[in-house]
């Protein structure tokens, strides 16, 4: 039986979820929702229909998981519940400090429908959360360590976006080689705020702009740069086009940890991501949980979920028989 | 409440799980058992019993789950389901292409007795296996690869000890760089399988062996060597014992893949291991997994189940609103 899948918001993650469903002969897209004035909207499967979602009553027969691509800090707060009353639904809500709240109210109105949420889908939170759960339930004595990058950062870009002078910007978040030598090699190393990452700046400033003036301006800004080592380069719209429009993300989650009567064993558990196109990756994770949250609801489960609480079987479409076989 | 562990055969991986025992606080060691005479083992932890495994039955009410620690040739073929009659157990079966028909074994016994069965357990099968699972799931276009090492190959030095001439040997089974840039680049590469890993040999031969036989023979053994760039090093025993006394080992997963309408973005997932000591590490693996079969077992599940089948959130001591503020 085909998964019918339905997209809410059709921005870089819409669009990557409807491409991934491509990507997976047990599904298929059955409708695109917008908040806009659905003759606006051409997305790019035939035959699909793009509905406002003051429609989405009507199809509650006709989609199976409904993935929501709206952003975490104004959209998902309200639509993650808002939709569980209607259908199972996957979000990539990635405020960490908000997911516990966010959590209940999704597991509220989930109960009280008898549907499926999956929340915070994704890989940050997502799979680097797994690893965290997996490397400390094995090393339980150690340390965990993040890092993330070399990516866009497209909050550190928007900022650099507000300094008077700039015309557009885009910012990347670099892992610092020497920390991520340093965690591997099992000596538990502090590491500050500045040893961890580095963030390099590529800006287009206005003709006759304060070259000097908006790089002072960018390397001083607290919170988004005042804690790192920053390189700010100058270069010209073209450039940034040509060589920047990309949207490349990944990073690294390690456990370190000592087993043995004396403590005397070192091991290190990596998992790293490198990833050309951070929204249709996410999206990829969100389309395989998908599928996890119509298992569960044909299991009869319902209520909130996190990507912590799925057996790992329930995202392959592949039998239980055929996943001990294969990759067991 | 403490979950009580007992533990069945006390060799590397017994002790491994004894001393990972200590390190979770929830957990306590409740017996050891043997075939041998009790009598004539000697266990680190003060206290606790050690029994003849036919005394087992009299500890049903002692033993919340039994980690078997038996070898996979001729021990858990039997042991894990004539163990899984009266316990909930977790074993480390690792012969790949017997998997089914252990899990069919298991299943048929845990569904009689009610109780939870969970094998493979460890880190290949085990943690490797998840991470194909995973990033299969996620990326469903694309190819996976699994790597081992740099590590102690027990089997491969084994099969040096029986070449006559030879007093002892170690084998180390190495990724090859190369193998691993190509594999990284995304360019999704077809390995032989000596162009994947290296086989370095330590070798102590007996006094006036003819060593240029000795490595000829080694360097030619079919199934063994004869697919692999195999090098030979002849030392001391004492070099042997002071340098290679170890059981490290490691390896890599790696999941490269693409996405987009057009399959324009690459993507590489990739989990690593360097482990100083293996039995340790796999043990550490049994533990976490001895606390999800109790987990289960009071759920009321029961049958066999593979890691593929276990919720993340029951490997940690940690409650699920602990994990989601704390790791997700």
């Amino acid at each position: 039986m085909t998964i019918r899948v339905g997209i809410f918001g059709y921005g870089n993650l819409g669009r990557g979820v409807e491409s991934a469903i491509r990507q997976n002969p047990d599904m298929k897209l059955a409708a695109v929702f917008t908040r806009r004035d659905p003759s606006t909207l051409k997305i790019k499967t035939e035959g699909v229909p793009v509905l406002n979602i003051a429609d989405a009553e009507k199809m509650v027969n006709d989609i199976d998981v409904m993935i929501l691509c709206g952003g975490s800090a104004t959209d998902l707060p309200t639509q993650t519940p808002e939709t569980v009353k209607l259908f199972n639904v996957i979000d990539s809500f990635d405020t960490h400090a908000k997911i516990p709240e966010h959590f209940d109210a999704v597991d509220t109105e989930a109960k009280k429908s008898g549907k499926v949420g999956i929340i915070s889908v994704g890989w940050d939170p997502g799979m680097f959360s797994l690893n965290r759960l997996y490397g400390g339930a094995i090393l339980s004595e150690g340390k965990d360590y993040t890092f993330w990058g070399k990516g866009v950062s497209q909050g550190h870009s928007d900022a650099i976006r507000r300094v008077e002078g700039v015309i557009d910007a885009k910012q990347y978040t670099i892992p610092v080689d020497e920390a991520l030598e340093a965690v591997r090699s099992g000596a538990e190393p502090e590491l500050t705020t500045r040893q961890k990452h580095l963030r390099e700046c590529f800006v287009v400033a206005k003709d006759g702009a304060d070259k000097a003036k908006i790089e002072k301006e960018i390397k001083e800004m607290p919170n988004y740069f005042a804690d790192y080592d920053t390189t700010v380069h100058f270069i010209t719209k073209e450039e940034l086009d040509r060589d920047h429009s990309g949207i490349p993300h990944g990073g690294f989650v390690i456990r370190s940890g000592k087993t043995g009567f004396n403590k005397e064993h070192n091991h290190i558990i990596e998992y790293s991501l490198k990833l050309d196109s951070n929204p249709e990756f996410t999206a990829s994770v969100l389309v395989a949980y998908a599928r996890a949250a119509y298992r569960l609801s044909l299991d009869g489960v319902s209520g909130c979920k996190t990507v912590l609480d799925i057996p790992p079987a329930y995202l392959s479409a592949k039998s239980g028989k055929e996943l001990r076989k294969e990759l067991l």
